[in-house]
């Protein structure tokens, strides 16, 4: 299997090293090499080193420890590039909607995951932060984001500082189907997060919670339903306000 | 650089060859490594070899060269799984939303790069089918995906049957912004365009669309205003349907 990709851990601790020019851009063109609806790139990567403005955005994410990175790589989807260069052909272009969010999402995150493992190729960790959707609205104004782009991941690059293990994942039947979707049973389920559930890393995790089950810790402390309803409505909004509904 | 990001093309023409089932199991493998939110891995992935059904999903694929090849392999987003694992668990999950439909998207894409790459790894052509979106409501027809579940990309996969060059992206500061986001002058964009529109790629489809620029080509024959009006509409629509939207 590719290296890279049987290797891949999430690194969250960063040392203060910066990362030589010539690897950035190595990383960059990896990511510009993904396939790409109809070549049209329909995305802008905002690569941030700048110490007052990583700031900004690590508040954006929490101040996790991963948004310490001495690089934050914005990944947005963009449709406003192509759509000034159809102005400028008088062509009338209409990209400014939902399916062209889907399909720029697509493109942005092909790159982005290319440009993650060209990233451990060159010897650095990666971590993706997930809070680049909640907090969408305060990225845009730090990145200065305009109309017809959107902020979807963010990738915090840098030199390991921090050794860490392969984490856990559901046996490979529990999310492959082979030729059409087979509903699982209850025995499935219960079979597919068993190893999960049995490993110490949750006992401690059921402790530390004071939860009975795994299961409880996501839906009532790591990712509550109150919060899916506000997220949602949030990103929405930033949706419509970039232009990409109407 | 990873010579499989480098070396990236776009096959559309496959042979008969099937695909062994062991390199098969290995890209999922490689898929599932892949960065996933919060480890819940909010995706499936319906692999279909069988040939009644690769005929009704081709049909959904418009029957595009690449859609004849011997695997298609469409990729979820499911927050199904998830849920009724929380459900066995008496926990009261609530992922039927918009942003878990970001997020699983992103987890999603993600992991169709890596099999993607893993593929071409082991001797294997892909194509993207972006026309997943578009016939979404037929291919979970066929598929027989539930509720919680929606299909989002389409990799057709198989032993190449054609040679292809590399295609051509637009120059690098085209979309890379270092800390923040500039937007490009007229000149600019005139600039990231100029080697495309002077190709001889370029020249020919001018000649037969009979159109004067590329741009037209893009906005009067490949990608409508009418036709993305009516795609967003009816991808909101299957979102609403499979419990993505209220």
């Amino acid at each position: 299997m590719i290296k890279e990709i049987q290797q891949h851990r999430s690194i969250r601790r960063f040392s203060k090293q910066s990362i030589p020019q010539d690897l950035i851009r190595e990383m960059l063109v990896a990511a510009t090499r993904a396939s790409t609806v109809g070549t049209m790139q329909l995305y802008s990567i905002v690569i941030t080193t700048d110490k007052e403005l990583r700031e900004q955005l690590a508040a954006c994410h929490f101040n996790q420890p991963a948004s310490k990175a001495p690089a934050l790589v914005t990944f947005c989807v963009d449709v406003a590039r192509f759509e000034h260069w159809c102005k400028l052909r008088d062509a009338n272009p209409d990209y400014k909607n939902f399916i062209w969010f889907v399909n720029g999402a697509i493109d942005t995150l092909l790159a982005s995951q290319n440009f993650c493992l060209q990233a451990e190729s060159n010897g650095l960790g990666i971590c993706y932060l997930g809070t680049t959707v909640y907090t969408t609205d305060k990225i845009i104004e730090i990145l200065q984001i305009p109309h017809g782009v959107i902020p979807l991941t963010t990738v915090a690059v840098g030199y390991p500082d921090e050794e860490v293990g392969l984490t856990h994942r559901l046996p490979l039947e529990a999310v492959v189907h082979f030729d059409t979707y087979k509903n699982p049973s209850d025995d499935d389920i219960n079979n597919f997060w068993s190893d999960t559930e049995s490993s110490e890393l949750t006992k401690k995790l059921l402790i530390e919670n004071d939860l009975p089950n795994l299961a409880k810790i996501f839906t009532e402390k790591r990712y509550r339903a109150d919060d899916s309803a506000m997220l949602s409505q949030n990103y929405i909004a930033t949706l419509k306000k970039q232009g990409f509904l109407k």
